[in-house]
């Protein structure tokens, strides 16, 4: 086997480790999950016991499994829990039983249009249990009688989440969230913890301008229960994205914020734009993963998400096809590039004021031409200095230069960055 | 012949039996007209006295006419107002002359492009005599000496115009405004009568949200004479439609308001492109029938006409080929199916708020999965719930959800109802 | 040779008569210049001295140059600033010197890719003497000795620039201003210098509405020059034009102001469009000529630009391949016409009250039928009267009428006068 030398084959292999994990909306799949990801990053957990009210929601009873399965007549493991977490129906209640197939039936999930696939199944507020297992592993069952075991427990607990902050120069807020509920899908959501992990080590590299907060909580009521106890500091979340299917092999998808022109919209479809990869920006939707939640009307924050093929749009999506090998390490570092770089434009997008407005300041005096002379890019960096000092009104930032004069965001910023040494814009 | 038994032979039996009356803007036709709709809906009868001043206007004096011909010296009626009401000049003064056809051609109207047609033609405002007629019985006519009689009156009288007010739960009005000016002229504006007069018919079946006021009013002086005696409470129309042109074969043609946004102006252009029939939306023109009065710069009111073939874009316009069978009972239908549909999209389209705006709301919780859980439809229908509960921020209403999410409007607005139920939004 | 007849004849023999002088941003040569232009328009002449702080620059000192040129050893001048301004580095310090060809070679321009063609080269704010010639008299040069002579000075004197006014009915101003401080180039900017000439006499010929004020100045520090001295009274400059680039045989094209939707730019997008011209309308960008500095941010000016091919368009551009023939009278002419039909636009661009908004006025009753009736254009007018009754409600201008209308903006606006003369609309 190749050593792991990429940071592509590093996420993937954060992902292999995480993949055997029973993950749920609460339980010790979650704080396995965890304690692996704090390994990387080092992570604040927090523990919210059941019965907490988080906004409209109340914190479920904790969720814990230590087997399951259906045996035959004989003894024999037909369907087994140790061999995949998909095999049990999430939050499935306990049960210890022995019944003919016909009554085993209705609670066993299969996928008639791919039959050697098992599908993920949750009953998360109703109390069922259940297996899924593959419609040819179902047609090959003989008759008979099968005893059923879920040896699960569901009671007072506790709700799991973790954050991680990178510290920046000012405490405006970058929120990176990614759901951690799901069990052995590697593109929903194992990707897209591996892609936050890694994107938190980057952004650590040097101190960023914004404080990134990245969020590893259960989907739906994780984010809820997040937004609950951050009610009071929610105003400083400037920008926001949600990482879901973060691996696959399919090109890149942007859903807009709620908003719809939301700062990070704008900066999100530059870089797809720019990059010239091909790529989808999409409305926003009230349905998908967390950022309902995070642009639910109350909140309305400017969050979108990333993901290469959307929810939902792939067919081994909730399926035990959505293996590790659904996801790359190439498609996982190229997610990681994109989020590094339009996190490099949302840092630098300032909105300056041209400190000398009234017709164009001479810039040979302070040597802002002779400085870029020798440089073989020198009619872009003038260009863009006068882009700068012409949209410096309060009102644009660099991006809308960048867009405006068709610069590259970086050239606009080096300018912006002269002009600001030569004291003829300020922020 | 056939029973009548659609809701659009009705309305071409009504046409039919309008027909053959002399309207003009002033006059018993108009009154008879009135009398005939009224057996259809109870009708309130205005008589606005000559000389009444109407904002800029002046009520005319009123024009009667019994009797029209030109005879030859045979005494032969060559043409005769009996056959037709087009015959004679509009507002027609009385003559009694026999003169050399070289000196009664002045007074002859004829289409030499058709010469089997006759002209219609109206001097309100210019005392004149005249006579409308085929080109080809023109052409027939020997040269000698004529007989021409015109046994109208133009006296002190009263402008007629009528209303029928269907009560809605809220006091805002929502008017529907028809021209009754013309003589036999079938589709301009029997038909637009026709359908108006059903329409008022069909919003009666249960209480509206808003108060209907249809208004039947000579054409310019009409409306004039309404805006006048109604300046006070104009602000309670919000919404209005002018109907005309409204039975030819031709598809559906809405004309937007002076606004060009205006609530009508969205609902007519969303049920017309989702029911997917073939149809134009046009821009505003001061120019057409009386939403140029509607929509003077001093009222503005929402108001949009809606028409088949529009205004003078048909051969047939203004001439005796606009007959019964010029308009056809399907046209009519589809014209009143989509005023129905209009309006029953305008009437439900509230703006809510979400009351639980903090993250989703558990909808489980409150059974509306489990309500839907059974229907065919659940997953549009808790999309429309999401959507609605999404938008409802007092900014958006339920036709900017529907063209937001796709979802058809019905499903959106049983939504609403459903988290209206449920306390979740409130209007 | 044929006459002088047309307006296009004139504008090409003036530049003509500019031709040969010798340029720059101060010196003799624009004084000589701007004394032409005064024989067709007077105008006023402003000396700013050497030293003068003009908002964040300084005047420079006064260039002046009697005599240039290389010569070889048998004293045969091979480059001879009396054949062509071109010649000489503008702005070069005086030099005296023999040395051989290796050591001349670094003070010597060519453009390899147009070995035929003299380069223009300047050297305002760095301190440097050097020649400009053609590559293959470069290629002709043996080695050896030559002498070398710029017989100039660069001492305190003066910016000289003018001015011009036809003035208004109004104090609110319209600038067109062009640059003077190119040496002997045809298209950049004698076309320009001519034009500006020929339309401030066309103005003239009867008394506009707005002041129009003409500026003839050195680029950049000319027209920083101008916004320095006039920094008070510069909120009275509500429209403006940039000429340059006037004469050659390409389409117009015209580059919106730093507003993007300033009046100007949608009075030249109109008339450019209505006229059926092939043409061009582009961004701003803060590069070009003088809008850079009437645009900028502190100032904001609605200035926009017009220019036949536009610069740096043209492989000609900056080199001794724009002389006069390189510029046509048929494309003076041209350029001189949008301006003027564009100003006519603009000075007759009001926004009027309707003082009769409640339902339409009654235009017969005035006449306003009558006085159109014999016209041809009969219907035209009666729209245009109802279409600028609607629209003036003090929010739309008769640009907006014209463009809405689709009716040509003569008509809106003799329908616009023909109201305002009926007490039906007022400015």
């Amino acid at each position: 086997m190749a050593p792991v030398t990429t940071t592509g084959e590093r996420m993937h292999a954060l992902v292999e480790r995480l993949y055997p994990l029973c993950r749920s909306i609460t339980g010790d799949g979650v704080r396995a999950t965890l304690e692996i990801v704090d390994e990387y990053v080092p992570l604040q957990v927090h523990e919210v016991p059941t019965g907490t009210q988080v906004l409209d929601w109340t914190v479920p009873q904790e969720w814990n499994i230590r087997d399951a399965y259906i045996a035959d007549a004989s003894g024999h493991r037909v369907v087994d829990f140790a061999a995949s977490s998909l095999h049990v129906l999430g939050y499935s209640v306990p049960v210890s039983a022995t019944m003919p197939l016909a009554e085993l039936r209705a609670h066993l999930h299969t996928l008639p249009d791919h039959p050697s696939w098992v599908p993920y199944r949750t009953s998360y507020y109703r109390p069922e249990w259940g297996f899924c297992l593959a419609q040819e592993t179902l047609d090959a069952l003989p008759d008979g009688e099968y005893e059923v075991r879920v040896d699960s427990t569901l009671a007072d607990g506790h709700l799991t989440y973790a954050e991680h902050v990178v510290p920046g120069q000012v405490p405006d807020e970058v929120i990176v969230s990614c759901h951690v509920c799901h069990p052995s899908l590697a593109n929903d959501n194992l990707a897209g913890i591996a892609v936050a992990t890694f994107l938190a080590r980057a952004l650590a590299e040097r101190t960023p301008y914004y404080t990134y907060r990245f969020i590893f909580a259960p989907g739906t009521i994780g984010a809820i229960t997040w937004l609950a106890r951050n009610r009071e500091r929610v105003d400083r979340v400037k920008h926001g994205l949600v990482l879901a299917c973060a691996g696959d092999r399919g090109h890149l998808t942007y859903k807009r914020s709620r908003r719809g022109d939301a700062e990070i919209d704008r900066v999100m479809r530059h870089v797809l734009r720019t990059s010239e990869r091909p790529h989808d920006v999409i409305e926003f939707t009230p349905y998908g993963y967390d950022e309902r939640q995070y642009c639910s009307p109350g909140f309305d924050l400017g969050v979108g998400s990333l993901s290469r093929t959307p929810y939902a749009g792939y067919p081994e999506y909730h399926t035990s096809a959505d293996d590790p090998g659904f996801v790359s390490p190439e498609a996982m570092e190229d997610t990681l590039a994109v989020c590094r770089e339009a996190f490099a434009v949302l840092d630098r997008n300032r909105r300056y004021v041209n400190l000398s407005p009234y017709g164009e300041p001479q810039l040979g005096r302070r040597g802002l031409y002779d400085a870029l002379g020798g440089r073989s890019d020198t009619q872009q960096a003038q260009m863009a200095m006068l882009w700068v000092l012409s949209l410096s009104d309060g009102e644009h930032g660099l991006l809308d230069v960048a867009e405006r004069s068709g610069l590259p965001f970086d050239t606009v910023a080096a300018a912006a960055d002269a002009l600001r040494d030569a004291g003829l814009i300020k922020a």
